[in-house]
């Protein structure tokens, strides 16, 4: 049986994966986001990239049978399964300058990007290097002139989503901590590694 | 008088510019893109983030008013005017790859990745560290159901785009190497600096 593994709210976790690995990432309570960065086990200059994303998979949202690309053009992962189904690739991890400009709030605020690079440090990865989030049941919505907005995630408790490792991996993963992404609390995330 | 750069087709080119400098990019003949890279002049860990730049402009597309945001939260460009009006801060520059995989042509093939790198590598930036560039003139299009479309450029000949920098900063800059993204030609892209 596979351990279920707890990332506490406002927190975040750092591990390695093998190559066929399937990561499960799950909403235990719903309503609840998690940003996810991958680097290549074997060389961290190799990292996930939303832009060659976007452009080899030809879309914004990406779900089941979308892979990640990285910087170098490379499959990092493969989306097998997504109950939700609403995902962002385009607005960053939340920082703490994130908080002073757009909340206004000019006191220390757990985010996001602190809490990838305090797990992701141990693996040599420095915070400057960390790109651009895939932000699972995140739910950024736009139109056709561009305008977004985030709403609250609408996964419902339980839901998940479920990837394979198309290369061996160094996976960030958050329990994100901005109050809009979140419908205003923030709860844990969950996650399960299973090998092939 | 400014002196008007020229930046021959399916080329590049990367120069520095002082804080409050004004730079005006030109599409001379029409319908030709051009991608352009940021860096701190002092700090070249400090980069322009398209998630970062979405993320406090709340739009995906970017025009007059709009800042160009780092990694590192701050802003590195303010766009003063844009008479075309149209941009793309979604698609990582056309590399290599994207010949082999998207455009399934194996041979060697002019991208912008490799146009930019070979300017930047003099200031010591390496291709890993190449973000996704802001695609000047580019004009993808998509739904709410975000599906992408690469049109050809909007631009009449002698359109231009003026940025103001908002720290020192590196540039790289291209005449873009993509036939679906410049309506099957390649243009040269003219470029001038004023101080103010």
């Amino acid at each position: 049986m596979n351990v279920t593994n707890i990332i506490p709210p406002q927190s975040g976790a750092a591990f390695k994966l093998n190559k066929g690995d399937i990561l499960t990432v799950i909403d235990p309570l719903g309503k609840q986001v998690s940003d996810m960065v991958l680097f290549n086990g074997g060389d961290i200059k190799e990292r996930i990239s939303s832009g060659k994303t976007m452009d080899f998979e030809e879309t914004i949202l990406l779900t089941t049978g979308n892979f990640l690309w990285s910087n170098r053009s490379n499959k990092m992962m493969e989306i097998l399964e997504d109950e939700n189904g609403r995902n962002d690739f385009l607005l960053a991890p939340c920082s703490p300058e994130t908080f002073k400009i757009m909340y206004n709030n000019p006191s220390y605020h757990p985010s996001c990007l602190e809490n990838l690079f305090k797990n992701l440090m141990h693996y040599n990865i420095n915070k400057d290097d960390i790109p651009t989030a895939f932000n699972i049941f995140m739910n950024v919505q736009f139109d056709t002139n561009g305008r977004l907005k985030v709403l609250p995630p609408t996964t419902k408790p339980g839901d998940l989503i479920r990837f394979k490792a198309k290369m061996d991996l160094i996976v960030g993963l958050t329990a994100c901590s901005a109050e809009d992404s979140n419908g205003g609390t923030f709860k844990p995330i969950h996650y399960t590694i299973a090998q092939p």
